[in-house]
Parts: C-alpha cells; structure tokens; sequence
C-alpha cells in the first residue's frame, strides 16, 4: 500500500486534502449516513441512467430479470461502495491516505481491471456521485463541498489505479 | 440511406414515432430554437462535465487554452450538432426516415468512426441533451415528453450507427 501513499502525497504536496475540505465531506457524510443504502442506490441509479450499458458488469444484474430497484444484490452492492467511499473520504486527512474498510485496494484495484473498467467509468461514477450528494444534502450543497468531494474522489480512484496494473 | 430507414421502420413498426410524440419534440424545440445557440453549448458543456475524457475527441479543443465556454470553434459546433440533432428529431415522422440538414448521414456514420464513438459515448450524450431539454422548457418537462425525446434520440442514433460500418 505505501506505494499509492508514497504517490498521492508527492501528486497533492502539502494540501493534497485541506481541513476544509475534510469538513465539508465530513459534514455532508454525517447527513447521509444514516440513509446510506437509499443513497447508495440511488447513487447506482444514476449511473445506470447516465450509462445503461454499465449494467453489463454486474453478474448479479446480467443475470436478473428483476427491476434494478428491487434488485437486493444491487442494493447490497449499491450501499457497500457508497459507504466504502465516503468513509475512506472522510478518513482521508486523518489517516493520511486511502483506507478502504473490509477489502484492500489491492483487490479493488484486481476487480475494476477484471471488468474493464477505464477513465470514463471513473468519470460518469464522479458526477452520478456528486449529484447524489448534491440531492442528499440539498441546501447544505455549495461549489466548495463540491470541489471537496471531488478532490476526496480524485484521490480514491488515484489509489485504485495504482492496483490496476 | 435507403437502408437505414428501412431498419429503422421494421425496428419500430407501426408506432417508430408517434404523432404525440412528434408534438412534445417540436413544441420544445419551438420554446429552444431562438436560443440554440445557448443550448447547444450547455449541451456540449454537459457532456464533458460528465466525462471530461471526451473533450480529447475534439481537435479544436486539444490544439486549445481557451475556456471551453469561450471557445469560438466550440460554440459553433455545438449550435451546429444541437440544431441538427433538435430538427431532425422534429423532422422524424413527417419525412418517415432521419434527415440530415447540410451532411449526410453517411458522413455523420464516418466520422464517428473514425473518432471512436462507442455505445457508451451515445449515451452519455443522450444523458446530456434529456437534461438540457430539460434545464430549457423548464415547467413544460413531463415524463412523456422525456420519452419523446429518447425515442427520437434512439432513431437518429441507429441511422448513424448503419453507417458506422
């Protein structure tokens, strides 16, 4: 893992996460948790919306004639990665790099070269999470929790690609 | 171009394109038109908001510092896709097959493949242009003229992907 670490500190220097950013994430998390598996689908909804064609990644979809909505796999899945996410953002400052609870990136980094994942996955996955966030947090929503979000986010998809060669 | 009619009236039979559907397109289209310009650099702005990787498609924009919102080349070809795309989809059911104003759709197929347009790229912009639609009627949206659109959408993509061969 030190190598990712050793990377994302010289790419972002001193702020490569700032305290205020770190608020900010924190602050919009603490909102969000406690609905985090009505987040988290939405959250794949979305980028089933942007992108129908992502849904052929997903064995537990490919194989499923249930609406993804009431698809328990995908709403399991959906709520892992949206948590998965937003605590490895909010312990991003503290821990001083990326900290994925219960896998590692190694194994992440395995999966998303498994199925082909590219640069425009990573991107439509960025705006289908901040405009779930932006709706999670609706008048808390403001350019500078966007930009912190999407700092939070460069960095984690920085760490999963360091695994995915 | 006989061909891709021909597809396109056996895909969708009897109802490819519905008069209902054909009046929610040319209403909104109505409501847009002395603004295209507008709109069509929102759309373009929209899809590279999304999938900023795109932008790399664009000759005019990788030889280019400038802004993308201040950029002239930019602002013309997005006017010029916006309007072809909004008028052929008006176009639709009175001349029964995608007419394509100063191209051709044999044209339109090669350069998308030269470029590298897959699937993934079509829906994205699809995305783009529902929202633009969208942010431009502003209380006139429904779910069916959303529908409207999407089925017009999906008629001019399958002509040009007949010719993307």
């Amino acid at each position: 893992m030190m190598s990712s670490v050793e990377i994302l500190k010289v790419e972002g220097g001193e702020s490569w996460f700032t305290e205020e950013e770190e608020g900010l994430v924190s602050k919009s998390w603490n909102l969000m948790k406690k609905d985090a598996g009505e987040w988290g689908l939405k959250f794949f909804l979305k980028i089933f919306e942007i992108a129908p064609s992502a849904q052929k990644m997903f064995s537990f979809l490919r194989e499923s004639n249930v609406a993804l909505e009431q698809n328990a796999k995908l709403k399991a899945h959906a709520k892992s990665v949206f948590v998965m996410t937003c605590e490895a953002a909010v312990e991003l400052r503290r821990s001083g790099e990326v900290v994925i609870r219960e896998s590692s990136l190694k194994k992440l980094g395995g999966v998303h070269l498994k199925y082909g994942v590219v640069d425009e996955h990573f991107e439509v996955t960025k705006y289908a999470l901040l405009e779930t966030i932006k709706e999670a947090v609706g008048e808390m929503w403001t350019p500078e929790m966007k930009r912190a979000w999407s700092v939070a986010y460069h960095h984690l998809v920085a760490a999963i690609k360091t695994h995915m060669k």
